[in-house]
């Protein structure tokens, strides 16, 4: 049975951490927002009819809704067996996940520092003080904790040997912030080299080379939670 | 064996929603940074013997971290059969246990909405600006949430009936929430009388009376997650 996915259809977002893991470990879905609209979604919502989500990404099935991208990704890798298993791994990968869901929050709430319902044009002196802080602390602070990641472990991945919803993830965060913040990315990234690498690896995945040349894999956008506005970059 | 728990020692924080959990199903920890002051755990970070952890709290056990305060709750309430299982449960509550700390972390940025290195002083006029949104907006939108969810099952509980670490956290928002804008909750928990409830129903457990009745429940301070100044509240 194929799962109900639902998201925005016009935008990565978060969705992308989740339908980068369903279409690399081959896992059958439907894309239900992008198959039917913005509308749909809103109304499956408001439906509650499995209980709940309080926001997009979520799975629904049979009589269950799975919300919260890093718990949808837990979900994921323990019901179809994709990525490593073991109990160390279960909870380092998912402390990397939310840890990674983070960072992703806060290079959201730089553009977005006093209101998710205002403008970005509403914000704009705010958000460029927090840009500063966002580029020379907080993003140096995490690539510096992925990188320790990537260092401890014997593998090429985050937990060992295998490819886990993790790596991927961190693939994503790593295009997303080059995306947003190009020029800084520039300077920071030579002193990451196993994230660089990481990053590398990710793109070459054979199980996500259909999904990377499709149109299934939308691109970043100034809709979404990664944004470029340059006034926000600097090296 | 005895859990070793980490978090700031002055502060209730993040590590309350830990050790709600730890004290309320009896398990066995030392809460050591108390034990031994914030210098251990700045040098317990440092160390990465057991593999990084990227911010307190976190446990610390023979060979292995768990980090990221809800992967901690799910962990726990695995290993020590705490609170509902069966398949649907663990990953309700685990969604719910994130959503919570997602108003957590926005309740933090309403004091710190430009950047975590600088002084609440050096950010009012854009903390004053976030709240009245967060006090308008994103208070009632994740309340009405948590009350749904309250609604929907047929028990006490956050999964029918028997309580989970999400039930204590919920608590323990409220309780922060209540802290930090005394006067906007005032007007609005009226309006989730399951809620409200719920609080309540947390403060009598049996299983928590010896912990909230004694010094190692912190008191929410000016220095936590949850603040209050009173220029960032109103009915």
């Amino acid at each position: 049975m194929a799962y109900d996915f639902w998201y925005w259809p016009t935008i990565a977002g978060r969705g992308e951490f989740v339908r980068l893991t369903l279409e690399a470990c081959g896992i059958a879905y439907r894309d239900r927002a992008r198959e039917d609209g913005a509308d749909a979604l809103m109304a499956d919502i408001a439906d509650h009819a499995r209980g709940p989500a309080f926001a997009p990404p979520y799975l629904g099935m049979d009589g269950i809704t799975v919300a919260q991208t890093a718990n949808i990704l837990f979900y994921l890798s323990e019901r179809h067996d994709c990525g490593p298993s073991g109990m160390k791994s279960r909870y380092w990968l998912a402390q990397l996940q939310l840890t990674i869901m983070d960072l992703v929050a806060e290079a959201h709430d730089v553009h977005h520092p006093i209101g998710v319902d205002l403008y970005y044009e509403d914000q704009k002196p705010e958000s460029l003080r927090r840009a500063h802080g966002f580029r020379h602390q907080r993003i140096p602070k995490f690539l510096d904790y992925f990188e320790y990641a990537l260092q401890s472990e014997a593998g090429d991945w985050l937990a060992g040997g295998r490819w886990s919803y993790a790596d991927l993830s961190l693939f994503h965060l790593v295009a997303g912030l080059r995306y947003s913040f190009p020029q800084r990315m520039a300077t920071l990234m030579p002193g990451y080299p196993e994230l660089d690498a990481l990053h590398d690896r990710v793109v070459a995945l054979p199980e996500l080379q259909d999904y990377l040349s499709s149109d299934r894999r939308l691109p970043f956008s100034q809709e979404d939670v990664f944004r470029h506005y340059p006034e926000l970059d600097a090296p």
